[in-house]
């Protein structure tokens, strides 16, 4: 099974802010940056060789992650791993008792499937599977 | 500047318990384990491709991690950043203001150079920035 780390979802209050110590410290540049009107948030994408880090921002209150940053603060928010077949991933965990968030994949970000895991069922971390389609 | 992320640091109650998760759904193996009696910690790297998942558990109270695990439960706990001028990085850091814990790259893991940003300085994420010198 192929299988990758994705992208680290990162929650911060200003991206323009967040974005500095990338900029300071690793000579990172944004690539591209996008506003979610239904989920509440933008995002940019930073590429760490053939990883990304996801910036998200509110851009407005009851956004996804206001509860978030009201509660914890700036920080680590998700991690999503990439793999080939979403839906045996996505049948092992539920056999096995994991707690997902959604019965079946969900459309995701550029022609892909997604499907989260809650915390609890993840050794306390946000976790996202992602299969790119295209 | 050459930079990657190197690991990703997670901590938990149970390392045996926490390597299910990624025995089951990402069908990955620990590679090898170690007691650092000093951190009070016992840790243990998963590959995933080139990044390291780095599974910390504490082996008695007052360790590096129980105030963590305490306050906030197993989660996700520092990301490092693998840097090919560690000096050069702390020098813009200490210039920029970035608040370190430390005034020198003090000696990590396998013969390596290693120094921390405090979370205030770093998007509310404990970084970590790493040298490897062989």
């Amino acid at each position: 099974m192929q299988k990758k780390i994705d992208h680290i979802g990162i929650a911060v209050n200003s991206i323009d802010t967040a974005l500095k110590f990338y900029q300071d410290l690793l000579h990172i540049q944004k690539s591209g940056e996008e506003i979610l009107e239904d989920r509440g948030i933008k995002v940019v994408f930073l590429y760490v060789k053939d990883v990304r880090i996801e910036l998200m921002e509110p851009i407005r209150e009851n956004s996804e992650i206001s509860k978030f940053l009201e509660k914890r603060g700036e920080g680590f928010h998700h991690i999503a791993f990439e793999v080939d077949d979403i839906e045996e991933v996505l049948k092992t965990a539920k056999k096995n008792g994991y707690r997902t968030l959604s019965d079946t994949p969900q459309k995701g970000a550029e022609e892909s499937l997604v499907f989260f895991l809650h915390p609890k069922s993840a050794n306390g971390i946000l976790t996202e599977f992602v299969q790119h389609i295209k």
